[in-house]
């Protein structure tokens, strides 16, 4: 490349982090904004019915808001985009993988995430905005990196060069930063879940430029909370985007402190990892009704709107009333509508604890589960009621055709189930029962999603207490070493049970005991180096092969020998462009002057040419084409009698789609077979090596 | 392996992690307390000489205090480990990279190092502790994890496990990162420092063992100062261990404010990629002196040690004297030694702000130079004459027969810089003199380091600042990026003086007009599948290859065929066994039984067998040993017409040492040529072809 297009590469780098940076920034402000103000909204009516003690209508509207909400949302991901129903981490971190899975990053993804979203957290289901926020900003990078539609003329010259796997794929890790960030006000944890949990392949100048893009999102966030501060907002409080202040309880423990730290942390593991079990079958299960049409997706919806609605209203009822506390600055009750102590069906004086936790938005209800000092604001089964509600609502609500972040329904159950083991510890922990919820979160965290670091940090820019930090730590470690005896992360699960081919990084045990050769599947359909147009053709139409090993044979060589490997995409651009000689000839250097690099380069998703859209007359059939000018000549290859876990960390390590495998012994054909990702997934491996299972 | 077996690696990996913690913690705050002391007494025996007028005694005992204690370090040094000179830094990097460089990690060179680095930065050096805590932390990592010494049988059995190259490199890095931790109370800088600066290879995995081990050095540091908080630890005060609090400064900002951050992040990005140029040219006359003898260097040290004493000491008699500020709650002018507001030459209630700058601890120095409100604490003339001082001081020192960090010359000298530009702007920007000293460091490291996301993580955990973060990134991405116009990062540089090989991440452009058969170098020396003695004895002795290619002949195969690789030491290892046979025939079976697997485990640094010491009689010389069963029969092969780019970054990301070059077409000789890290050295390859220089 030249040094001007070397400076315009890197300007445009920097301009689409920036550009990704604020658009995530303002989509994550204007989703916090449409969420408190219509859930503010919904709380508000329902409150003021209450207060007239019209509790059936006001059940009837509460009820009734949230399904229409809930319908809304569920129309749009079933109609529009399915593949922006749940989370969305697992779909992002497949793509960094390598999984060009159709439709993932669409356009239609991105606005039926936002909206759907929105929709779907004011509804009231137990499902958070975080996942969706990460999915938000991987589209968004995912869009600005392709730079318009060409179908409308909108392609930007300088935006063809991200038009390939590797500089997409940073602008992704990008848009997964700035999402975590977006959703949590955390930069360097928005920058760390990229890195732990999001992306496979990780260089060091991507962490920069992550960052970057980060510290853009927090710049916008601030400007615009400074800006709703004067009050123009509407019913947008400080609790819009979770930050939560704990400092004023200061964490100073001794040996027994630490006994109720542990305890917190293996029962947070094992319910982390009953939690992930749970969400399995429950996926699985719907899985079933969710295939059978759209109207069933969003009856489902539906169904579960109105379960959640019957809970958050109708246990309340059965807590009892507490008489509002003396010296705090908050109103109590609450006399219009948003704010904490609700009073439900009390009489005036008095608030319901429980309600206080169920009608509100889930960011305050997990601010006044991790506030400190007050340790008895909530009653025991007040907290057992909500643990186990919110619980088992969390597990049935994911898998059901909304936009639902898996973040805020383990930190919500896990919040109350640490306030709950802080109070009934209470007597032999000085610890205060705020951090107490802060712990029980991170190990239901821990015991699910497995980060680590990315997840300490995220608490500790949430909790904004340095100090609390080991404590953290070893909560994490605990319910993370727990959870991993039982099964996988949730995400991990999500993507094996969506049949998405994940990489792992590690190769498995059992591959030492197989060689490369061993896996190599079906039958190989390799060209010569000037081929015929005819035969290409039938194998472009005929088998589903991506890539094609193109051999050299007599006249062009003394023996048959691996001439390279040449790429479905590539040949159908070079069929499209007809420059087919009569005779079986190297024309390689006229075929280079008709075609221009970035002719070849990645389209968008799902917009390449298809072999149908190729006309070729019977005529041109019998003709010739020479595939030397668009043919890779060195491909990573390895010997067939390669262990097959060292070819897999080949294939990892170099982000590989294909991988030659030559023979050992020469006067054989130059190529055994190509691996792709599909022969190192397990499944296949154990179909075609049933015994290896023992290996495992 | 077994399943017992995997336990014990895991528990033994998460022990040695906690061990490196606890030790690096334990080494750190040492370190801090004896220079506290040492450099506080010193301080407090030259004030109180000056408070009796007595100038000129004042200034010989401290110049001779600060003498004696350089002829200490620089002894130490000089005689016992040569390797504990400098930062240590770069040789962590290079260690990382792959480079198995000799006594980079030896015991000798932790102990000079600890010792060596307490007296160095006590006898009053523009040095800094944190490239030397670094070291410490990989020292203190690779002793760890080498289990004692096998010379004195202390080898324990469980750590034969961590007998490789990647367990070793992974403690390693823990270790750097509890390094940074310990110098700098920044447990997720720490991490991310090793994560961007210090590791080649990076696995999410370690991510969480890194972080575990910062935070155990957290917490090993906070017991301390809390223990020294009673006043048990002498002049061990809030100074020890850099931690500044700006948090009163708050930075709200407008346009012309960004301005002057843009003036300074530039201005910062020119000085220093010029103060890395400055540093290898000194760097490469000292050697010249320092090659010459031991007492050379000592005598180096000797020298820079009496104009740091002089500069420090002589310089603040030119500034004037400043009236005491009131309505501070510290003693000003202080009357017992250790306090920030020296009296020096100065009347009663009056204090030297030059001498408060020079002759007190860089901590010290630095908390004076970030802290905020108090814009006219120090003269212009002050400031300008300490920075210009400790610009150069800083430069003449790195490179003398002493721990040297670089961090704290570079931030003393930013510092210095950013609050004489906060005072000339002062009438523009309405930001905190402070903050422009925080904002000058930062332009200062990131234009000498080059790192990014750990400067900016750092800096924040340091000045426990959240909302300074946007400024500091902006300052770090400018100042970098202009400096990147000029030369490389100091680290970089050093390890290329060094001339240690250190393989780059990217792949040259002009490596695309090679291919990986040009660069093959020397006559490739390969055995026979059954070779004989004799062969083997003679090419060990004579080449000083690691590897060999080992190729099956007739008759135990049809045509020669690459079988495999066979290095070095487990040659040396076979040898030592001498399982020869009389015949050409296959033993394999027999030495496998012979042998056990840990036989072959890669030894402590620089313990391996040496060919020396095999001892092979006549008689034996003849005879034929089977080298199947050491052979690793799946090396990774490239063909000899891959573009040296790919081949390159196959080498790289698999973390490689050697990488047989295989001939495309059939009926050669089964293998090219064998690549090691050398062969990927810009020097070699532009020495083969040094037309290539063009297209650099």
């Amino acid at each position: 490349r030249k040094k001007v297009q070397i400076y315009q590469y890197v300007f445009l780098k920097w301009t689409l982090a920036l550009l990704i940076g604020l658009s995530t920034g303002l989509v994550g402000f204007f989703n916090n904004l449409a969420v408190e103000n219509i859930a503010g909204f919904k709380l508000l009516l329902t409150t003021n019915l209450m207060m007239k003690h019209r509790y059936f209508l006001g059940f009837a509207t509460y009820a009734g808001v949230n399904a229409f909400l809930a319908i809304c949302a569920g129309a749009l991901c079933a109609f529009i985009a399915p593949a922006a129903a749940g989370s969305g981490i697992p779909e992002v971190k497949a793509y960094l993988n390598g999984v060009d899975a159709h439709s993932i990053l669409a356009p239609s993804t991105l606005f039926v995430k936002i909206f759907g979203s929105v929709l779907g957290v004011s509804a009231g289901f137990v499902v958070g905005k975080e996942g969706p926020m990460v999915h938000t900003g991987a589209c968004i990078a995912n869009l600005l990196g392709q730079g318009g539609s060409r179908k409308y003329h909108l392609t930007w010259k300088w935006l063809k060069y991200f038009k390939n796997d590797r500089d997409r794929r940073d602008l992704i890790t990008c848009g997964a930063a700035a999402g975590v960030t977006a959703a949590f006000r955390a930069p360097v944890g928005g920058v760390l879940f990229a890195l732990e949990e999001a992306a496979t392949w990780w260089r060091s100048a991507l962490l920069w430029r992550t960052f970057f893009t980060s510290a853009v999102v927090a710049v916008v966030l601030r400007a615009f909370i400074q800006f709703c501060r004067s009050g123009k907002c509407g019913l947008f409080g400080q609790g819009g985007l979770i930050m939560f202040d704990i400092s004023s309880a200061v964490p100073v423990y001794n040996t027994k402190d630490l006994l109720a730290v542990i305890l917190i942390g293996v029962l947070g593991g094992v319910l982390g990892s009953l939690y992930n079990y749970l969400v399995d079958k429950v996926l699985r299960t719907y899985s079933i009704i969710n295939e059978r049409s759209r109207s069933f997706k969003v009856l489902l919806v539906l169904c579960i709107s109105l379960l959640t609605s019957c809970c958050a209203y109708g246990l309340p009822w059965f807590a009892t009333c507490t008489p509002c506390p003396t010296g705090i600055t908050e109103e109590c009750p609450v006399k219009n509508g948003s704010g904490n102590y609700k009073i439900f069906q009390c009489p005036p004086g008095h608030y319901n604890d429980l309600a206080s936790l169920f009608l509100n938005t889930n960011d305050d209800t997990i601010r006044n589960l991790f506030s400190p000092k007050n340790d008895h604001e909530f009653y025991l089964s007040t907290l057992f009621v909500f643990f186990v509600a919110i619980y088992f609502l969390g597990i049935v609500t994911y898998g059901i055709a909304v936009p639902s972040g898996l973040f805020i329904p383990v930190i919500l159950a896990g919040a109350s189930y640490g306030r709950l083991v802080g109070r009934l510890l209470g007597s032999i922990s000085s610890l205060d029962v705020g951090l107490f919820a802060v712990l029980g979160a991170a190990s239901f965290l821990g015991g699910t999603m497995r980060m680590t670091v990315s997840l300490c940090v995220i608490l500790l820019e949430l909790t904004n207490d340095l100090l609390m930090l080991p404590l953290t730590m070893f909560v994490l470690l605990i319910s993370k070493t727990v959870a991993d005896c039982f099964n996988k992360g949730v995400y991990d699960q999500i993507v094996k049970m969506k049949g998405l081919p994940f990489l792992e990084a590690h190769a498995e045990p059992y591959m030492r005991h197989l060689v490369a050769g061993d896996v190599c599947s079906g039958p190989l359909i390799s060209f010569s180096g000037v081929e015929k147009v005819g035969n290409i053709v039938h194998a472009l139409k005929y088998t589903r092969h991506n890539g094609f090993p193109v051999i050299d044979e007599p006249p062009f060589s003394d023996s048959p020998e691996l001439c390279g490997i040449v790429l479905r995409s590539h040949l159908l651009v070079l069929l499209k462009g007809k420059n087919f000689s009569k005779h079986r000839a190297l024309t390689g250097s006229q075929i280079l002057r008709r075609f221009h690099a970035f002719d070849f380069a990645k389209p968008g998703s799902g917009k390449g040419p298809k072999i149908e859209d190729v006309d070729i007359s019977e005529e041109e059939m019998e003709m010739f084409v020479d595939l030397h000018p668009i043919t890779n000549t060195s491909p990573y290859t390895v010997v067939e009698t390669m262990s097959l876990a060292k070819a897999a960390v080949l294939f990892h390590a170099l982000g590989l789609r294909h991988l030659c495998v030559v023979p050992k012994t020469p006067g054989r054909p130059p190529i055994v077979g190509i691996l792709t990702r599909h022969d190192f997934m397990h499944e296949h491996i154990l179909g075609l090596y049933p015994h290896m299972a023992h290996h495992k």
